[in-house]
């Protein structure tokens, strides 16, 4: 019977790695590395040095592949539609390297940044490879340091206050409006900054672009001053590397406890 | 200047320590391990293995010492005032034993069960003793695997579902009602099994108990069927043991991707 592990392997440090994932990686006989075009070759090399780092030469394979780019332009109501047809193109790719690249003994592995249960379509994708039945496989999951609690000890705070709720959402949630029933809301996704919004009321904001990586960036303040330094690092930092990766806490009424 | 590690040390499992937390523990002169009644013996026991695994003997001291109980008879209104209470309560214990143990050139830690940014207090404490100039010190915080996303790396399904939210909140607070604008909420610190009161809902529990030790429990399916069985067998293992520490996913219209 083949196996997978889907491994979380932190938020872009590599000692982020638990011991319970430098041993799944010990086990894997075939690494299946998928990117997107732009952020391809920074992610891809940062994963690679890993698995040199925590597994001997030789006793692994590592296979890359392309993922099909999310249709993007379809907004609004047409978003979910848009998802499950890149999930099944991306089904039939998966299923395709498992059936070609890993023998039926053989234990494979998907390397995912941040942690398997946080925005990340890889069990999504496997559910979906075996419910069409062409191929059997047995799975587990490695849990990861997401780059949300990466962000929040780079900022040395909690997500949540006492006996308080958070929210965990996307910008384009946030652009209809700040969630109700919570004062902290973490905000994962946002291409289009969408805190700017926001920037006329007493929220405080706890920002970081590349957490764990050399590249880091952290920004942190009430919201009005904070907006614009964030606008201006973001987008000189994207211009740079070509791609960028943030999330932020807002925390309404940050003077309450 | 003496230094200080706020070390997630994982849910439970020690494998779930990350490099970098075994790298914290192995700077570290002074561990204080705090505890309270009940639950004392078993996870004092798990640290303790965790050092004598990862840091050298001889190399560093260990400082246990009681947690004032909170008032948990204070409910409703007067639960924030009971917990700055206490807070104050321990800030005071925190300051002696940085003072009294922690030299002035040496690095303490303390060492919290997940994520120090979930549902945990060592960095509010911390803050009020800095804030009370009497000693001064430097921190750093060490994220950690949340029971969170443990519960659902187990469970092997997502917090969030595709472009959707999720809220962790307490029991309490579900208490007052099922959040609004989310379908997936995380419930912790929930003493009174309060899914319970949802059991006529179309929704799908996931539910963990001592989870990466060996005495965890999973129990998941449509609420109606599975809160009488997780309501059995968290009682059964209360008795056993004499404290139990749960978390649990609630999905409402499960059959939504």
């Amino acid at each position: 019977m083949r196996k997978i592990h889907v491994i979380g392997i932190g938020a872009g440090d590599p000692d982020q790695l638990t011991l319970q994932a430098v041993r799944a990686l010990r086990g894997t006989d075939v690494f299946f590395l998928l990117d997107k075009g732009e952020v391809k070759s920074d992610l891809t090399r940062l994963r690679r040095d890993m698995l040199e780092t925590h597994v001997p030469e030789g006793t692994y394979r590592v296979v890359e592949a392309r993922d099909p780019e999310r249709d993007r332009r379809a907004g609004g109501a047409a978003y979910s539609p848009a998802v499950g047809d890149w999930r099944s193109a991306r089904a039939g790719i998966y299923e395709r390297l498992i059936v070609d690249e890993l023998g039926e003994d053989e234990t494979g592995a998907f390397l995912v940044w941040g942690d398997p249960s946080l925005y990340d379509s890889t069990l999504g994708i496997l559910e979906e490879v075996l419910g069409r039945g062409v191929v059997t496989f047995e799975y587990d999951v490695v849990p990861g340091i997401s780059s949300v609690s990466s962000l929040v000890a780079r900022h040395r705070t909690g997500l949540n206050r006492v006996a308080g709720s958070v929210q965990i959402t996307t910008g384009r949630r946030l652009a209809e409006g700040f969630p109700e029933g919570v004062d902290d809301v973490v905000v994962m996704l946002d291409a289009h900054q969408t805190f700017r919004r926001y920037a006329d009321q007493d929220i405080h904001i706890y920002w970081g672009a590349y957490l764990g990586t050399p590249d880091e960036i952290t920004v942190s303040g009430p919201i009005a001053e904070a907006a614009p330094r964030i606008e201006r690092l973001r987008a000189e930092a994207r211009e740079r590397k070509g791609w960028i990766m943030d999330t932020y806490l807002l925390r309404r009424n940050p003077e309450r406890s």
